[in-house]
């Protein structure tokens, strides 16, 4: 930051907040105006939870999640089945698969997908880890929920082959017309994939009963 | 925020970053996770220039600016001309002037502009401790410095009603074709009132020797 706004307190706190994804120099001087107009506490309460979090929160030693323990409370919970691993690319997607409250298995964060052009390769994932649970852990099915994207599909496959020689099922997310939508206006690749992989009107039955 | 991320420390830093406006819960969501990824010292480093500039950072007791004294550095300057008061809606655009370098006087931060429509009324502004200053400090000249918005015009009008009793003499800035702009794409108000208040040509000699 070359601009000086009178005050050095202001320039280091809008370089901070400027450092932020998606929050250019004048977005992050609004912002600390904003915070100096509001109640000293909005500002001390932002800046001290940012902070509190920063320091207390781990990630989980066996799923990678974001936990305040060495265990996180999925992990953690004995209702829960042990034995059906969900794979995900981040912790926000552990948020949306539980949300839909269908998985009663545990998680594995991977912390992203393959993908060369982003220079991540499968090292800097945590794919050895998952193998390892896989051999260790009785784990008798692991669900790949990664998006369908080419990266997830990459990552999905390179998972596949490395687990392919152990003694577990490994399944995928469905692909196929999204609940709601016009017929006309599904791409081509999704409607024609959801021809060759169609299901059993009388499976259909079953989603009622789970 | 009904949703919970596992932790209520990340839940928490999650909904005050939600609070700062043009923040989602989603985008607070992804700039938390964000802090999370990267060394502990950003996120530290964020939280405390918030807490310190919040903290520190008070208003000057003359001109209203941000400042981290009583008197903030341009009022405090001997070598600035202390008879001439720019009038400015807000702190940006103390800092907008000052980077023309063309006003070597001092300012007067109303803190906004009339707007019934927002519930912005005169007493909310600096507008009784302008007329103050002017009463008392020997003010040459205020140069009315707002945006040529029907808000700002509407205080500028206010303000000059407040003052044109006193000994004082109110300008404002110039307007007109901006400078750059080709005539044919200048709006037509703009070009009307340029026309209305043509310039002698002999005159923009001046603006050069200033």
């Amino acid at each position: 930051m070359d601009q000086s706004f009178n005050s050095r307190l202001l320039d280091t706190a809008v370089a901070e907040l400027a450092k932020l994804p998606g929050i250019g120099s004048k977005t992050a001087l609004r912002l600390a105006l904003h915070l100096l107009r509001q109640d000293k506490s909005a500002a001390l309460d932002l800046g001290n939870s940012i902070i509190k979090m920063r320091e207390n929160i781990k990630y989980c030693h066996k799923c990678h999640n974001i936990s305040e323990s060495d265990i996180c409370p999925i992990c953690g919970d004995s209702r829960r089945n042990h034995a059906v691993v969900c794979v995900v690319e981040n912790v926000k997607d552990v948020i949306t698969v539980e949300s839909t409250g269908e998985h009663r298995g545990v998680y594995h964060v991977l912390g992203g997908v393959i993908s060369p052009l982003d220079g991540v390769s499968p090292a800097d994932l945590e794919i050895e880890s998952l193998v390892e649970r896989v051999q260790n852990d009785n784990i008798e099915e692991v669900i790949l929920a990664l998006s369908p994207t080419m990266e997830g599909d990459t990552t999905n496959f390179y998972i596949y082959r490395k687990l392919a020689h152990l003694p577990v099922k490994i399944t995928m997310l469905a692909r196929g017309l999204s609940i709601g939508n016009e017929l006309e206006y599904a791409d081509e690749l999704t409607l024609s994939r959801s021809i060759r992989n169609r299901m059993l009107f009388s499976d259909t039955f079953h989603d009622k009963k789970h």
